[in-house]
């Protein structure tokens, strides 16, 4: 045992002032340390993945099945068919929080027989942790809908998939949540003699479906205008039935798995990338694994780390690592992030929609370039509407969309929020304090990073925040212009209006005057611009004026 | 195998309308399933504990290790002493983005040498999963902070620790993100011959002080005002000192471990406790692991689920605990929850802090009787000033805290919120548009039911929002009063004036008519509330409009 060195005197831990407290420590209990499972987190703190309430969480659990739907769609470039059916298990009663079965059906391309147990019954398990842009990400929302309805109602829950081969298998499974592990209640199988392939999801749940109802029909109206492709169908308790029809007849392209870019990785994924690369030396290694390098950058990086290029990749230091990973972040002359791993909405879809729900008087839209954060890339696409049906207000309608998705709740929470409310000075684009004014906002990326499981809010990474402040002010300028013109117009009918009014009285009282006949005014008046209605207008303002002071 | 039964029929799942899709299916890649540990999942995604760009992680880390020392003070009823010292690492650069090193230390019970690689190295480990009221909750938030300096920084970090007993263990660790495991690189004794108790944590992390200096200073000025016993020092990278004096000698209670409430337990919780119970029958089984259960409510409650009472606990069935907890959610007349486990701040506490501040005109403090969410007790304190340093404007100011933590980031994501914009029709209670008007809210909870793993805003808990509503309520209709009185003052007043002003004229006329002397008005304007005062100011003001009017 050595002696308490210098330092730790410094930062007094070893000085004599705090003995009294020994004795009260003498009394103390012991702590109890232990460690829980994932699944056993989300148990003890659903609200951090959305499902706060019996109403929320009928909602989240739509939600949540509905995009690992569109998704299982999307990578098997299959036109979605999705049916929800949400019935009431209980017997009427008083309260709003009831038992609820609720049923997703798509016809997606289903899940290997092997993985159908893990994949719902397991928190942290999934197929999309990939770098690939696609609704879900976490691994935990679908299970998490699944746990919800077991520890509300302790029923076991039914899983119904293929991948349209020979079988179609049915299990009951429940949730071990202490290990985080499914438990199999049963096991079926049947022939699948017409190739179906898709998932069945069913299961019962304690819901409030009369305070969820708007926003369920809301995200779902969302989803469809976001996804045209899609069929969605939903009956709700009550027996009413909601389609929301597919209007477009093709696949949208689906994303790629991308290499990450080599902006903003860190040593932890570097040392992913090197475990798992089949690339020998450490040119081949930065060319081979990570997007928009060549090899002239990667020279020219490995010199900046001081690392020999022949240096056989697995057999780098650590030290040599970080000095890569510093190297990577000093160079500064990447080309940007590839950009056909992303599948934005797209500018015209945007214009349509928006006109299809406001018919604005203004829109312009825009979509950034690519750019990146940590390595991963994304596109932001915004809009500004203004007029038309848009409900008037000192507040601003914010529509907010990520990876085709529509984000209903925590909207103060967003990244976009605070990009509308602090970094725009909306005066400064002439916008009136009661306007009509509705702002979208969109982004696609590999990884979009919410700030909350429940996949609500975004959060405001430096990079995203500044494309989207980028993308809200051009919009905004184009406003401004319009908003000028707008006044401009205004400011010369005004002054138009006072010539055509009284350019034939002066011509007439200066015709008396000067005893001459009256001046043909009209090319005059052509000059100025007048046409012959404004001054017909202005003519019958007049007279309207004139018979209500002295009367008709 | 079997035949496809007609339920799935129903669904669609067998109809042969989908064969057309089979083709697509057949070029689709298969989907790689994996599963990730939270460690994993946290290094993904680590927007969701709030580490979201280089200005707010730096805030986190500083939050969340403070936060640890309050709780391993607390415990063992030691007062804080906690020294925070932030320096920059590298030498001055352009940016705002640099690396510091971060050291925080504390004088609180410490941690076994045993515990203290995973506690500090592995994610979901913790002492905090008790049923007790504590700052940190989620076994996530310290090894965050550290898990972030090491993938921004590639540092492994120090932890020096002792609980008082003979040796001081100084451990050098990093984090296996995969593995969710420490990885020891060092680890030294020395030995404690004072006695020293507590922690030192010591690490490198990438980190934007510049724009996160405010937010600091104000969460440590918050802390120390709701922790009065506390000692907290910070050293910023200028060299700056921040003290924050302890100001009250004592140490509050601390917080104790409770039994689970009834109300809202589930099956998982149930079968927990029979796991973990040393009861026999399910009488002494519901006497014992609950709180508030008496021997008559344990009967009635057996009844209502159909089990016999002498039923041994640990040989119910499924359905039986299931029948159970149905029985506990429909009983209904369970006394309220047991408070001596929440240290709610205090009324006087309180008070003392927003009269500090605020000095306001007006000041309504409310503790609402303790309340329970799914078996779990709470206690909601709110305030309501108005007027003073309050800054004016249309916005209410609001200030929460989540025991005893000051919640700084995502307002608008948080129940309280919620709370004061919709629920409250301020209107109504005569608050004008433009006004100085604060809130302030409070909820001590052994498990405050967070929206996010950052610990910033709180889910919209049906009973939470509920009894938030009715203390804001309680207040409101206090500063109504106030309000009233204030304008019902400001109309007396001014008929007042207007008897002083013309009373006098009266008399006087009408003592000239009657040709009577000049009556005595003393008695009439004392029977009038009218002092000399007044009459005087009313005098007075009559002559200044006099000389106004005429010219003096």
């Amino acid at each position: 045992m050595r002696r308490v060195p210098g330092r730790l005197h410094r930062l007094g831990v070893a000085d004599g002032s705090i003995k009294k407290s020994r004795i009260v420590l003498e009394r103390m209990v012991e702590q109890r340390f232990e460690q829980i499972s994932p699944a056993d987190f989300f148990y003890r703190n659903r609200d951090i993945a959305g499902f706060s309430n019996p109403s929320r969480s009928l909602y989240m659990s739509i939600r949540e099945l509905v995009e690992n739907s569109l998704d299982a769609c999307e990578i098997g470039r299959i036109l979605p068919n999705i049916w929800i059916e949400l019935t009431q298990v209980e017997e009427d009663s008083e309260k709003d929080v009831r038992t609820y079965r609720l049923v997703v059906k798509d016809n997606g391309v289903g899940v290997e027989a092997e993985h159908i147990p893990k994949a719902f019954g397991t928190i942290l398990y999934g197929s999309k942790y990939g770098f690939k842009q696609s609704r879900g990400t976490f691994g935990v929302g679908g299970t998490m809908a699944l746990l919800y309805g077991q520890i509300t109602t302790n029923n076991a829950f039914k899983i119904i998939s293929s991948t349209g081969k020979k079988e179609i298998h049915e299990y009951r499974l429940m949730i071990d949540i202490v290990e985080n592990k499914p438990k199999i209640l049963e096991h079926k199988t049947y022939p699948n003699e017409n190739g179906w392939h898709g998932t069945v999801v069913d299961y019962t749940l304690e819901a409030d479906y009369t305070n969820s109802k708007s926003k369920i029909i809301e995200y779902l109206s969302k989803t469809a205008v976001i996804n045209p492709h899609s069929n969605i169908v939903f009956i709700d308790p009550r027996g009413r039935l909601y389609v929301f029809a597919r209007v477009k007849e093709t696949t949208p392209e689906p994303p790629k798995e991308a290499k990450p870019h080599p902006l903003g990785v860190d040593v932890e994924t570097v040392n992913r990338l090197i475990a798992n690369t089949r690339s020998r030396d450490c040119v081949s290694f930065l060319m081979n694994e990570f997007q928009k390098v060549g090899r002239k950058t990667a020279l020219d990086v490995l010199k900046l780390a001081n690392i020999d290029p022949r240096t056989k990749v697995k057999e780098l230091t650590f030290e040599q690592v970080t000095a890569l990973v510093d190297a990577i972040k000093a160079y500064g002359r990447f080309r940007a992030p590839d950009t056909s791993s992303l599948s934005p909405v797209g500018v015209e879809f945007i214009e349509a929609g928006i006109r299809a729900v406001y018919d604005p008087e203004f829109l312009h839209v825009v979509q950034r370039p690519p750019a990146s954060y940590s390595g991963i890339p994304f596109i932001i696409e915004a809009a500004v509407a203004y007029g038309g049906n848009i409900p008037e207000g000192e507040d601003i309608h914010l529509l907010r969309f990520a990876n085709k998705i529509p984000l209903l709740y925590d909207e103060r929470a967003d990244v976009s929020w605070k990009v509308i409310s602090e970094k725009i000075d909306w005066n400064s684009y002439k916008v009136p304090k009661v306007k009509r004014l509705a702002v979208l906002t969109s982004i696609c990326s590999p990884k979009v990073p919410y700030k909350t499981v429940g996949k609500e809010a975004i959060s405001d990474r430096p990079e995203i925040e500044r494309e989207l402040t980028i993308a809200i002010r051009e919009c905004a300028r184009e406003l401004r212009l319009y908003l000028s013109r707008i006044e401009k117009g205004e400011a010369v009918k005004k002054r138009l209006n006072v010539y055509a009014k009284y350019l034939p009285k002066i011509a007439k009282f200066s015709a008396e005057l000067a005893e001459k006949p009256l001046p043909d005014l009209k090319p005059i008046f052509n000059k100025l611009g007048l046409t012959e209605k404004v001054i017909k207008e202005v003519a019958a303002e007049e007279e309207a004026e004139a018979r209500e002071l002295y009367g008709g």
